[in-house]
């Protein structure tokens, strides 16, 4: 399981005082970016392959609010990854250990002509390392 | 049910080439801002009556990718209200009519100290006009 | 010169009640290629003739503050053109017609290859079109 | 002079596959609020305190694209204070130390109601120590 710190901006919040909700789903993104790195595939590597990803669904629940300068921990794992269409599950806690927010987002793989593409059959290699993260959160 | 027109703007694209996924949840808001306004309910005459919303939880599928000058249309509906979590569906277009986002958001209500509110026993008549609103549909 | 209105949205409001500074500057690309689709010279088909135009700067004087759901009419002018910087002038203005903002961006051309492009040179009839928008406000 | 990192995020980037402008607007209220929290007057304190800024101008000149995973160094700084109006200027660098983005922002003080603050003449002890920053740079 990943962690990865987000700091609230100023600009993130809105009238009501509290973060914007769709700033959450940017965190996401940002959290998955930085699991991907750590696993050492990143999104540079994967577009250099000619692999782009593209998101298929994102969910997301908000529990608390959570405002400017709060640092917001995230917590990300790969939920499901059967070769086709890869799974985050996301937890948000405050600083109090709080869940603020959970969620969940699917990508799909597609080759640099935008066309579906099996990870498992064209990319073994990133195929195991997928399931190996995967099974490491069983 | 509600049409509203999004038109995408160059800093909703990302280095893809299309529009990143995080700005389909502020349609969404731009889509229902403008639906409750069509209904007398706008989120300021809410406001103003001491009532907040806060969006409890969002979820979105994306179809086809959109990209820079695409208008998108943007259908909303009321799904479901029995007095206390309002929910919205959302049916986005683009220009030939193909559906490129499907997604729902539902919304809680708050009194001005955060505590939660029932609209249906203290707001009778808005708890009508949101019933109305998902008939309407049926 | 060009008016074009933005209403402004709940997501672009911050905690202090108003409009974050910072979509000033998105609102200003609106403008702008709403200003250039009408005088038919739109980003799109300047980037199929294989150019880029790329903002050299920026700046922006808020003078009164807006928030959500404000109607702003942005007012756009070429102030400058001699061949290689195109500089916009915007005037942004309120349902009262009271100014809110002032800014200026400044836009500089390249080929695909991100080499700096000279207009004059390589497209008069760009050249032309853009002299003439500048002219017309003279 | 304060330094603070950002890292260029995937939804930052738009369809030219570098960071769409608006956004550098975003890392110097970033870096300017790590800068005031450093300095120990951090915009909760002052906000607190009743005080309010407000961003009066904005101004950035862009040298060089930035883009995806990129980080960036925002060098601030107090350039002006007279007691009225507070001036920023940020210098922003990439990982080789290539300058990719100068800028300034001003702000005025307001109290809770809105009015015009003289921060010398009001709070001495804050005029005293955004002196000391300006000081600090001579």
């Amino acid at each position: 399981m990943d962690e990865y710190v987000h700091t609230v901006q100023y600009y993130e919040t809105d009238k009501m005082g509290v973060t914007h909700h769709s700033n959450y789903i940017r965190w996401m993104e940002e959290a998955r970016v930085d699991f991907l790195a750590r696993a050492g595939w990143d999104y540079k590597r994967l577009e250099d392959m000619g692999i782009v990803s593209a998101v298929v669904s994102v969910s997301c629940e908000f529990k608390r609010p959570t405002t400017f300068s709060d640092r917001i921990t995230v917590y990300t794992r790969v939920t499901e990854f059967k070769g086709i269409v890869l799974v985050f599950g996301y937890e948000m806690k405050d600083a109090e250990g709080a869940t603020v927010c959970t969620g969940t987002t699917s990508h799909a793989f597609l080759n640099s002509e935008g066309r579906p593409l099996s990870i498992r059959k064209k990319y073994p290699e990133i195929y195991e390392a997928f399931c190996r993260m995967t099974d490491a959160e069983g």
